[in-house]
């Protein structure tokens, strides 16, 4: 038979699960806009947020929804993963970035590079079959000014009602932070580069 | 013709983006471990830990691995994402977890059902064919003392040095994060719930 102090000990548990249940439903309760399109960024120096952002692509196409990506930077990604999302589902994939700055040295060529690729998302964003929409390294191009920051900001928060978009890279512009629904900051607490280990394939690119 | 000015700037600009090549560059080369499995963690309260994770399977299937996946949660994804994944390549996924605890209100089931996900976690990192086991939401078991955190140390730190992990879930043990290779803390920024903006079908389930 149980003691009675570990009744009293279940009782408690349950006593304070049930509190935290009822807190979690009524806020749950309290959200009435049941549908809207979200303007989400990844930002932060950590991992994860073009991951993180191909996840999200990976969801959208397992409901079944078109969706296109804009790659601003050359993309780590390799055509393998590409193509893998594309053999799933309806994606409009453009890999427009010539790669960063300290790469190609070249202020001009980064500029029509990036106003290129704007140009696809554009295109991309009147297409009403398109649910989600990633603009991959977009934060890049506007942090070292290849695109007009307001341009930007004004064809994002005048998108249709139904569309989301995920916008990655680290330092994201505080009005492009203020525009969005959910924003999320990657924040690198520890690196194995730190220890002498290398990129590792697989996972890294 | 270019103004002197101009020609100026640019070569200022050129001079700068050399000199941060020149660094990451060496920074690479200093890397000289060139493969060990990583153990990664994704944490924070921000969005993308168990997302990105997807992320990194969507990744590792490009590559042809086998992997792994335990979900200690019941697992938001559907199974249609799982579907999915299972449908491009060699996946394991085990959704093992009865729910949080605030939902089920009874601690010896949760023990119980973390433990089955626990002894599951050890049996596919005993298959030398598995290349990249997730754990998702196992953090969430730690928290709650659900698994004894000595044992699951002991396992992860001792697996085959060529199997990567990738651990989820909030509230990361400190002892986990300092055997960890590569910890990123997603943190909130903002959230369309505070606005009253409801969990979104195809992005957040």
């Amino acid at each position: 038979m149980a003691e009675p102090n570990e009744d009293e000990e279940a009782r408690r548990h349950r006593e304070k699960m049930e509190k935290r249940k009822a807190v979690q439903d009524a806020e749950v309760a309290s959200k009435t806009i049941t549908r809207k399109g979200l303007l989400m960024v990844h930002t932060g120096a950590g991992k994860g947020k073009s991951t993180a952002a191909f996840g999200l692509v990976l969801r959208a196409l397992g409901h079944g929804w078109k969706v296109g990506v804009v790659q601003f930077g050359k993309g780590q990604w390799r055509s393998g993963e590409r193509d893998m999302l594309e053999k799933l589902g309806n994606v409009s994939w453009h890999t427009l970035g010539e790669g960063f700055t300290w790469e190609t040295q070249d202020r001009a060529r980064d500029e029509a590079a990036a106003r290129r690729a704007w140009d696809k998302a554009l295109e991309l964003m009147d297409d009403p079959e398109i649910r989600l929409l990633a603009l991959d390294e977009l934060n890049i191009a506007l942090r070292y000014e290849h695109l007009p920051l307001a341009e930007v900001l004004a064809a994002l928060t005048g998108r249709r009602d139904d569309l989301n978009v995920v916008v990655t890279g680290r330092n994201a512009k505080p009005e492009l932070i203020a525009c969005a629904d959910l924003v999320t900051e990657m924040t690198l607490v520890k690196h194995h580069f730190a220890a002498g280990v290398k990129a590792q394939e697989g996972i890294e690119f």
